[in-house]
């Protein structure tokens, strides 16, 4: 640590002060484990420096970055412009804003099972909460493999870092477990030191913005509302389709696959958000109560359901983009016999009176056609009737929430085609927001974090359900009960996929 | 007339051919009165040439244009050739397609009160079928000033020219009278020479493709379908238009008016198809009586109530696109005391258990801010829950749909702004189709007469309910007994137009 005192916090006078003031956001110490790695770097200190721009941070506001190197607070400042100039949305045009960003961070080196050093650490911040005249508001953000979640909440509890007298918060990364006893053993590590209403547990994709519109576009549009029930509602089809295969993180996929990377968290959380039923009153607390009845009314495999549910794929070699790329058993590290699932596709159901008779598909693979994350609501058909006279099949009216790598709502009407003699086609009617604009998912969740709002993280009875549900999955897959369809690279996924829907009538979107 | 016999059928083998023969349309003969004037230049040429060019006129298909000048058919020819060049949506660039298609047009001159000329007329067709050994279908085409309709009906039916052993049909033009009583002698005329279902009243509103667009908007759409119905709209608002001032018509324009120009006619026409109820079977017959049901039950006003429903309203001197224009009465050949309308727009009520409760609001002006054709269908406001905690109150969603000058369909939708910290702000949801690729409104018509299909056009029934529910607003005109507003030209009309709209709580989107 450097000698040298600073005033750390960043004076956001001139910086969009009528945000901030109205925010009245607490004067917090940020506490990051794991501040040299690639997280941190790549999104928490650009999304701090995107809320900082917009003046979203608090007045007094500092971050104690912790880690195995020895960095002094010179090189620790360098490594975050560094971060800056290469991650960040808004590129640092303004020098001297930059500067006042940067004076807030301070880092110090930790060995995370050295309980003598959490007690330095606690008389750092200490100091550093004098000096700044601050309460004793701690956010703490492990930003480290899981495996030391214990080593480090049982510190801090034990340091008296956690005996404030301000607020204290922990944000932590997935994954959360591997199954669900792990699940439950690591929650258990967390509850020493933090209740569950001091824990932020993040799931990137609740903080798109298109999955944190999906109430507004229920509550706030009575032509959605009249129409969101199961007797407009053909059925209900969440994709998360991605172009790149496992990169350089064979070691950690063939622990994980498909199942537990997207589907434990991800894909249910979306579908969570998407079936939720909203509360007449708007706390974090029963809309958390909602969703997690939604996982409680979803339908439970037994073993011998799982193949008609569930189609587990692999992707082999084939062309993205034009360029050939090679299967998932010809990667590095990859075992040539291995059986882990790149692609996941499931029909479920939720079994409550509202959804009863909409199928829910979910899938979400690697080495897809395209890179898309959406939403895609299919409207019953339109029913028979004289007018329609022509001799394709009408389309059915479907939305569609495109949550990445775009953002829009779009619809899907039927039309007259003047230059087809009045045929009745589908047209797209659609909004669509630049991409550059919206602020990134770390940006949202950062900022509710200091908010002191819950709402878009995952709360630990919605983490255990959603284990336990996934649970047979994960023993079927390991006893090797299910198929393992493989699939072209660049292609839809495998055409037992395209057969879940097919078998009720319907096809993919 | 030319002495030399030409082959004046077009044909169309290498044009199309699957879709003229899948059409089977009837060889006919276009008789064509008034075929020197501005409107066949403008309109009726240009329509038939991109018919023929689109496949859709039938393989035998020849023109007699007729009118008072002594022009050969070589004049005609270059005549319809020029027209071809300056007001087709698709130049002629072909030029052995052009001639095929001129060779269809012959020229005579016709004194339309010299009974002896019919008699020439009926001579030259007859050999003309007889030469291309087609039936003797028939399609009289009035493109001439009302004032001359007796004359020719009597003579069409004098000569013999009707008597025809294929069928007959008659396209007429508005105007179609001037108050109810002329309107009434005018059809009585008609009717001597041909019956109801043989004429064809074009009113080119009825040719735009969203207006046919409509029925289809509403039946081929659950999502739509579904929320059609007075629990969802609040109400409709129809409006024309237009920046342009009277131009060189002054004229016609004293004894016309916004409320004979534009309501009796497009503006009750919009309103009977936006909101005519479908019939169970798709006929002519029965959606035309659909219509008939909502004229008659569009509330009637009585003498005093027109001043709260109505309102009368003239352009007076302004700017239009940064240019100083005059006001209506500083117009050449205005007299300056005139209390003509430019402007008209009131509050209608359909009287039936549908729209119960949703008040029409119909409004049209010439010199107005901006060229516009549109139907708006608003949606009732979302119900306050604990949802909507924002500041401003949230906008309803409503439905446009886009008539002219361009197409398209719009949804205004309520979504969360992550710019503003996630207040919820109306976005657009578009879908428009270029102007050029769409048929223009006389081609869909013109096609639809040629096919023998009356849907989209105005049945007398229609017309007279129309100038039955006119006519107490014009005798109110008459007697001045509603006061005339003026309003700024290139304004969006006077404010009690506005005030028609905040009496119910609503505003003109």
């Amino acid at each position: 640590m450097d000698g040298v005192a600073v005033k750390r916090n960043i004076n956001l006078e001139d910086n969009n002060p009528s945000i901030s003031e109205s925010l009245e956001l607490d004067s917090v110490t940020l506490v990051l484990f794991g501040s040299t790695g690639d997280l941190a770097k790549r999104k928490v200190f650009p999304a701090l420096y995107n809320l900082f721009l917009d003046g979203k941070i608090p007045d007094s506001f500092s971050v104690i970055g912790l880690g195995r190197r020895e960095w002094s607070n010179n090189v620790f400042q360098t490594h975050v412009k560094e971060s800056l100039t290469t991650f960040s949305r808004r590129l640092p045009t303004d020098h001297s804003k930059m500067e006042r960003f940067i004076q807030a961070f301070q880092y110090s080196t930790l060995d995370v099972n050295n309980d003598k050093e959490y007690e330095k650490l606690l008389e750092m911040i200490r100091k550093n909460e004098e000096e700044l005249n601050i309460p004793e508001n701690r956010l703490f953000y492990l930003s480290v493999a899981p495996q030391l979640f214990d080593a480090i909440t049982m510190n801090i509890k034990k340091s008296g870092l956690s005996s404030t007298k301000g607020w204290k918060r922990l944000i932590i990364e997935k994954p959360f477990g591997e199954d669900l006893k792990s699940a439950q053993q690591l929650n258990k590590k967390l509850s020493v030191a933090f209740e569950e209403d001091e824990i932020y547990r993040i799931d990137h994709y609740l903080g798109k913005s298109m999955i944190q519109n999906l109430e507004a576009l229920k509550f706030a549009n009575p032509v959605i509302k009249a129409l969101w029930n199961n007797q407009h509602i053909a059925n209900v089809q969440i994709t998360a389709s991605e172009t790149v295969g496992i990169e350089n993180r064979a070691d950690f996929y063939e622990q994980s696959g498909a199942i537990r990377d997207m589907v434990q968290n991800h894909m249910l959380q979306m579908l969570m958000m998407t079936a939720v039923h909203l509360p007449k009153h708007n706390s974090v607390k029963s809309i958390r109560k909602e969703k997690r009845k939604i996982m409680e009314s979803l339908q439970a495999f037994q073993i011998e359901e799982i193949n008609s549910h569930v189609v587990r794929g692999q992707y082999d070699s084939g062309e993205i983009l034009g360029e050939s790329v090679v299967g998932y058993t010809e990667e590095q590290e990859v075992d040539e016999t291995s059986k882990t699932d790149t692609f996941f596709a499931a029909r479920v159901q939720i079994e409550d009176p509202f959804w009863s008779g909409v199928p829910f598909y979910i899938r979400t693979g690697k080495r897809m056609k395209e890179k898309s994350t959406r939403i895609v609501i299919e409207f019953k058909k339109p029913l028979k009737c004289a007018y329609i006279a022509q001799r394709e099949e009408l389309s059915p009216n479907i939305l569609i929430i495109e949550v990445s790598p775009n953002e829009g709502v779009f619809f899907q009407l039927n039309s007259r085609n003047p230059l087809k003699g009045g045929e009745i086609e589908p047209i797209i009617v659609e909004f669509s927001t630049s991409q550059k604009e919206i602020p990134e998912a770390y940006e949202l969740l950062l900022f509710d974090a200091l908010q002191g709002d819950q709402t878009f993280f995952a709360h630990w009875s919605e983490l255990e359900l959603s284990w336990k549900w996934i649970q047979p999955i994960l023993e079927a897959f390991k006893e090797d009960i299910l198929p393992l369809h493989l699939y072209p690279s660049g292609s839809t996924g495998p055409k037992a996929a395209d057969q879940l829907l097919e078998k009720d009538g319907f096809t993919w979107w």
